[in-house]
């Protein structure tokens, strides 16, 4: 029987161990759960790897929880500006949004822009009005409400801050992804994120970027990364990875650990990603004390942790 | 003698020599060698490939000949958004910005990113209002305004297409670039562009993206492309080109051959590059017919062409 399965991710950032209540701990296990489950049981009855990783950032996005879609984080001038971005590794189709509002699932836009459009990356206010074009669910401004959200930005404000989710006490943590192989023997990935507290000028991190944040190839692998977006660009990181398995040889084991452990560190880099190659090997690396994240396989595979 | 060079491109496309008359072809030289002879000087004084590169660019956005700056294309709402992008090889620091209006420089405008914020990648109003911020030249609408660009967004928009500069009847093609290795052995790179005619939803391309229409690593090369931008971004063709010298041992040429030639045709993706590595050989692919390029080096080339 041919391999399947589905990993995901929350973020990943500097959150401490201490400030980690277990009923907090037990939320974004359970959520992560949910997640990678439902997904999981798409592969299983033979649906396809894009569905699935869409079927689980959907979850993840109506979240709360997490920095995306519903749980993202205020822009200085207190807008959410969200990115996301899916890839199929059969054909290399790509869609992706940058700093788009109010529209309820990122991910699903990213994947009319692949569906319905000849454009891969699409931005800004016109991408919304492409959202409302296309009937996607558009939410008001109180449904992204948050109080903590909220005053972790007036926070920031005040202190003229612009942070990444995780610089802040360590309650949520930024960007949500997946990445799945289904029955066949098809790679895709998804990464979605409510980007920096506070970000001025439009910043655009590595999310939406097809090679960068978020990468599929049949013939290697399906990326999806978190962290410090800035870095995860300068080093080009999911098509890295890829790289180095198409023309070094290296496994996606090998590839992941030495660009988190060497590569991004060399820079400065903070963060992880997830990965998943055509044999269904499945890598989770992070450079941070800790990265939420689960995975379950058709190998009897099941694991939802946060910390190393 | 270390080796230095410049290398630049105003557009690959589809322009037929039939239509390009004597005197155009003239205009469309005499700028480009104005271009890289002043950044050439540059490095021939012991300038930094980042500055001959930028100098460079300048020059192209400034001339209403190319799809840059002052020449840029209408969008569907008839305003003008240009992206552009810098990196430098020695750190692997990059900037770039994407739909910007009125901003008279973008590339100045992605170096000011580069040196001036954490950020790699700014878009939309807010990045204009980060260059006035940053005292920028920012331009009325007049001084974008040019009449065969205008005519040319209005058919687009009667005829509902959004189309690359270079689908049109060849009188203008679409993106600048240059490439530079400088006498300290430093490598930069540099595209800008005015995007599609009558593109609609904040569309981005390949040219704003580190690793896919612009990349700088003074381990392998520097890269900067023009094509069709959705091609260029799902084959991350850039950095491709960067992974297949550092990983598959593959010479620039060899490299940059099999990317245009091949991997992006497999993808039906139209477009050209230019390259340089650290020992100053520059490369010119391009898969449509023709390419407005130009160089010159320390080892007494110099070339300025538009066909085969």
């Amino acid at each position: 029987m041919k391999a399947y399965g589905i990993a995901i991710h929350g973020g990943a950032g500097t959150v401490s161990r201490a400030k980690m209540t277990k009923w907090k701990a037990e939320a974004y296990k359970e959520t992560l759960k949910r997640a990678y489950s439902m997904a999981y049981q798409t592969l299983h009855k033979g649906g396809s790897s894009i569905d699935a990783v869409i079927e689980a950032i959907v979850i993840l996005e109506d979240s709360y929880l997490f920095n995306a879609g519903k749980g993202s984080v205020y822009t200085h001038l207190g807008t959410h500006e969200m990115d996301a971005a899916v890839m199929e590794g059969k054909k290399l189709k790509a869609g992706a949004v940058a700093s788009v509002g109010y529209v309820k699932n990122p991910i699903k836009l990213a994947h009319t822009v692949m569906t319905k459009t000849k454009h891969v990356l699409i931005s800004g206010e016109q991408a919304t009005e492409f959202a409302k074009d296309h009937n996607l669910e558009i939410e008001s401004k109180e449904y992204f409400y948050d109080e903590f959200r909220y005053k972790q930005w007036q926070k920031a404000l005040m202190n003229d801050k612009v942070q990444l989710d995780h610089d802040e006490d360590g309650q949520k943590f930024g960007t949500v992804g997946a990445v799945a192989l289904d029955k066949k023997g098809n790679l895709a990935s998804g990464t979605s994120t409510g980007g920096m507290v506070n970000k001025k000028y439009g910043r655009i991190g590595d999310t939406p970027l097809i090679g960068i944040g978020t990468y599929a190839n049949n013939d290697s692998c399906a990326i999806s990364c978190t962290g410090h977006g800035e870095f995860f660009i300068r080093a080009a990181v999911a098509y890295d990875i890829s790289a180095r398995m198409m023309y070094n040889k290296q496994s996606l084991q090998e590839a992941s650990n030495e660009v988190i452990h060497k590569e991004l560190p060399a820079l400065g880099g903070r963060g992880g990603l997830i990965g998943i190659d055509k044999h269904g090997h499945i890598v989770m690396p992070f450079n941070t004390k800790g990265m939420y994240r689960g995975l379950k396989s058709s190998k009897n595979e099941e694991f939802v942790g946060i910390f190393e």
